[in-house]
């Protein structure tokens, strides 16, 4: 059977099942803003601690920090986001709508089979482009456009007791500059020696001038983000090791390999400062999107701040002798976007028998919300099976449901993607024991009450 | 031995080993904002995963969500914070200071031995206050004030292209919110049936006039709050259910009874819409100050939502057959405020011999950012005993350290809270056994390698 795998489908689900709702829905929402409920938290939170330990906690090099979201603008100065964290917008002076001019262009294209990339492109060359090719505008076809001007993607707020300019603070853009600014501090406080890596896991905000499809690109997001520091030269067997790292950990964590692929930056689309990016990209409904970008960012940004802060940034290496800015390796991932690359690629629908249909999703144990579903037969049962309930959520986020038909509440477990459900029946009150169904095989085993812990044991690690 | 337990003990501990740096030092910092390090983000992690076990996995009654900061600005008119949610702002003529005159005054009659709440006082009141006592300016002694001026304390930010008002919007000044306009959602998706609860970890912004006391109030915090639905009737019930729960919560984190209280807010000070409010108070360094406030917030935040959204947001209940606004306790808690507080009750100094005094964080063995050290006697023990550290970093998150004398390195330990130290000696290589050394006793026992996981085993659960 083959499976019509839509946005439309997996957003209805998200909201139906309370993974994600809108946000501040009863108000008519506000622009692609994205609640996470007790499902969805759940789901995310598995995800970030899937990350955390594989890339902090397991991994010997690495450590972690929490910074602060509202930092000193002198640091987006130095980053250079100030200056040129920007989107080139144009205007249709025909029907008045805005446009991001370099998405615009990127439709275009697609939708008259040119590959055209314009990543990294100059607002001359973008203007040059749309003028040559003849682009139009996507809202009324016309071609009367203004000159293309730049928009600071940060958002602007005041601190303090005044709004005059001094005060005049931003919402980080990204969460990696707290782990530049912090590297001095954080390698003397744990005299780590070159190569280790600092991981970051917190929210960030970007005014995107076109926000969209659901959770993949939203204005305020969460990265989880690994500054990893090595000796200049080395830089680059670093990179592929952390390219592998990560592509491993999504196969690791099931998600299909027909869904990835890795991109390698060309020369022409490389910032200025980086020896080599890779995108990981997934495979979403709407077509193939970047997930993860791994880039070499040589020593840019600590050169950046030890220029502008006038801090020494550099380290010293006791095994080469020698004094130097270490290069940087930055696997940069969004918790929202590799989410909904966990919930693309779990929904699954299964003909279980002729006409009859379910829908799964088929998370990786550590990855599933609910873990496990405890169900009573009837309702006549539900005390003793609810004491079942108790125990197991001792240990594990574990949902109780007595409504409905066993078939039904099996299929809603399915849904939310539940990897076992236990009923207990009216033998359960003689022999001690419950059936176990599994999600996927859907097959059951008997086990005895006293012995649900030792099952479970290990079933949900990652 | 007296322990001295000042906060600049805990300031400069907390900075040296990597708890907490001060926000965007390389810059000169912002405004007491901070940062967490490599031990600090562990720390706090914990804390919040204690929390998340018991108010929301393990309870049967709640469930959790995660919503945006960035939330229509329709729902802060409705909560009043739009209105309502300022600071009473006021300067000396003199001296051209600026000071929220709420706290003058109470530092005022601190100083002058006067036990005067001034907690919910109008702008008249405290200025009428300020003249009748003579209170005088902190920093010159004058008294020649302005007028006292609301300050709204929400950090504003704009959102889309263009930065007039229609696009003006706040970062949410707490998580609360995003839970009562989610009531619905979360009850519908979930088929909760009153009474339940629903709790959330978030980040929230107040543009505090004086933020201060190192974590205790920053301008950027996390909170946990939880939001209990009850039945009419039914709150002051459920109201005493979750204050000796919070309370409780504390004492079996290990947090000394002695350091907490409980103080009833008096009829004056309530809120108009709370039936009753209590906050638990903790012994800092710097003197007693609120922990967690727990609130019997009435029907007040669902009523103003149903009215300013137009959606109906009463519960139709199937036990009582009557449809009603549930009731709503809400216990709050600062994620930063209580790390201190872990920070703060588990420093210790202790005399192991005559002059020779160890400093040591007693944390629970849940809540230690890190569980067990690795430390080989010898550097040429060093391959052997990291085989140690890399078999148990799959489960816990360890440190490996080699530098310094084995007492030094145990002291380090100590001093950020690690519960075990395992040393690898010359005997390990044969007897395939290591030394564990207790944190707060001492005492050390031989253990078999291979039988190291089952020793570890349920250390360090909450």
């Amino acid at each position: 059977m083959e499976v019509k795998k839509t946005m439309e489908k997996i957003v209805a689900l998200a909201k139906n099942r309370g993974f994600i709702y809108p946000g501040s829905e009863i108000y008519g929402g506000l622009a692609n803003s994205w609640d996470y409920g007790p499902l969805g938290v759940e789901l995310k939170n598995n995800v970030k601690k899937a990350w955390w330990k594989k890339f902090v906690q397991e991994n010997p090099y690495n450590v972690g920090v929490d910074c602060a979201i509202l930092m000193n603008p002198q640091v987006w100065v130095a980053s250079g986001h100030v200056g040129g964290f920007s989107d080139p917008l144009i205007d249709c002076k025909d029907c008045k709508t805005r446009h991001r001019a370099d998405k615009m262009i990127e439709d275009w294209n697609l939708q008259n089979n040119m590959d055209v990339k314009v990543d990294g492109w100059t607002n001359e060359m973008l203007m040059e482009y749309i003028r040559e090719k003849n682009v139009t505008c996507p809202e009324c076809g016309g071609k009367n456009f203004t000159d293309i001007r730049k928009f600071n993607l940060m958002f602007k707020t005041f601190q303090g007791v005044t709004e005059d300019s001094k005060a005049e603070i931003y919402l980080r853009p990204e969460t990696a500059q707290g782990i530049f600014v912090n590297f001095k501090n954080v390698q003397r406080t744990t005299r780590r020696k070159i190569p280790f890596g600092i991981g970051q896991i917190g929210k960030s905000f970007r005014n995107e001038i076109t926000p969209g499809n659901f959770i993949f690109r939203t204005r305020e997001f969460e990265q989880m983000e690994l500054e990893f520091f090595c000796e200049p030269g080395k830089d680059l067997e670093w990179f592929n090791y952390w390219k592998n790292f990560c592509f491993n950990w999504l196969l690791s964590l099931n998600i299909k390999e027909d869904n990835l692929r890795m991109r390698d930056h060309s020369k022409e689309e490389l910032s200025h400062y980086s020896n080599a990016t890779t995108d990981i990209e997934y495979l979403f409904p709407f077509g193939w999107g970047e997930l993860w970008g791994i880039a070499d960012r040589t020593d840019f940004d600590l050169k950046q701040h030890a220029e502008h802060s006038k801090e020494d940034l550099s380290y010293f290496d006791p095994n080469t002798n020698e004094k130097y800015i270490p290069y940087c390796i930055e696997p940069s991932l969004g918790a929202d976007r590799v989410t909904l690359v966990f919930l693309c690629d779990a929904y699954d629908e299964e003909e279980v028998a002729e006409g009859d249909v379910r829908v799964v999703l088929r998370f990786h144990p550590a990855i599933a919300p609910v873990k496990i579903a405890v169900l009573p037969l009837s309702k006549k049962l539900g005390d003793d099976a609810y004491k079942v309930y108790e125990m197991l959520i001792k240990k594990y986020p574990c949902e109780y449901d007595e409504t409905g038909s066993i078939g039904k509440r099996y299929r809603r477990q399915d849904e939310i993607g539940t990897p076992y459900c236990i009923t207990f029946d009216f033998d359960s009150l003689n022999d001690g024991s419950v059936t176990i169904r599994d999600r996927d095989t859907m097959q059951q085993v008997r086990v005895k009450i006293d012995e649900l812990y030792s099952y479970f044991e290990g079933k949900f690690d990652f």
